[in-house]
């Protein structure tokens, strides 16, 4: 019912499968988009400028510090990661649904920053199942599966700092995407979002 | 996920469509049940006892105050209506969502005793609609339309200590079922109703 779109910030471990389900959201429901995150790292293989980043030197990331022009930064493995603010207040202007899929330290900045903004975090069903799909994918070293999982375990103590828990059950990625579409139109009925009604109420048109 | 049912309070003026809407919800998905309320009034041609309402007698209703029996009760146009602990207990341990339809001031009740509770106000898209409702039913005096309107516009007042606002446009009752049914669904998902999740993440089973 609100006009203006949402934030959605989703946040989960590795392995978790949050680029399919996001994927997934985004053809189910063309409302939602994904915010182009900046960062100094290079870019890998495949990988284009402002469609899976914007790929910007160190110079240029601190200067959006320093001007004020990111909402939400972290630095992480010697790379500056960021959402920049011009990246999401015109989408969300024009109504649309836009995902930051970023880190906790992130998340808690966007939370203080967008009050109105949706949390949600995205897990495996257990330890056991993230340790399968992570090995599963037979590009990491054993020694990146077991840095992977000792930050999942550190994220999930903070699933309390999240508004919503998202379950990606094995083969059920279409489940965990309307899980989310839910979850956000849910939010668009919060009284809290609609406060104009009673005024639209009464309007004589 | 929660494996304990929601208690759903569904509040609205007379007219917005709450009954019709209800069943859609119950129809929709079986887990969702009426709770029923015990009155003094008596009952209208039809009305089965047990079945739209617990009739008793002031006597009772009383014992049932001083007794603790009631999680809410209000008196309305010189009787008595409320809602017996031992109706939504056993349903919400079962899983059951247990639907209460009730005026605001048992709603205030209900979210100061079980502050998971979710408060929707049902409401029709705006005023004019709301009265033409009134006016199609036929069977209200003019004074009997004039009291619903007030009665109303002093409810839209209390919007906000309501978590959402659903609407129920004409001839879109299982638009607005479905938004009650994704409100639910996604306060299953709330971190705050999930807090067992991390210790079941890391359970070997």
């Amino acid at each position: 019912m609100a006009e203006k779109g949402t934030l959605v910030v989703v946040s989960g471990p590795s392995g978790a499968g949050k680029g399919t389900v996001l994927n997934l959201v985004m053809e189910t429901d063309p409302r939602f988009v994904y915010s182009v995150s900046a960062t100094t790292r290079a870019p890998r293989e495949g990988e284009i400028d402002g469609v899976h980043y914007h790929f910007v030197t160190r110079e240029t990331f601190e200067e959006y510090i320093r001007e004020g022009a990111l909402v939400e930064h972290t630095e992480y493995s010697g790379n500056y990661y960021g959402t920049l603010k011009s990246e999401i207040e015109g989408k969300l202007e024009e109504g649309k649904n836009v995902i930051l899929e970023i880190e906790v330290d992130g998340a808690m900045q966007i939370k203080s920053k967008f009050p109105d903004s949706v949390l949600i975090m995205l897990v495996t069903p257990d330890y056991k199942t993230l340790e399968a799909r992570l090995r599963g994918r037979g590009t990491n070293t054993e020694e990146d599966i077991r840095r992977r999982l000792d930050r999942a375990c550190e994220e999930l103590k903070l699933m309390d700092q999240y508004d919503f828990l998202v379950i990606n059950y094995d083969n059920m990625a279409q489940k965990a995407a309307e899980d989310i579409l839910g979850i956000v139109s849910a939010e668009e009925h919060a009284t809290a979002r609609n406060a104009g009604f009673p005024e639209r109420f009464f309007a004589e048109d």
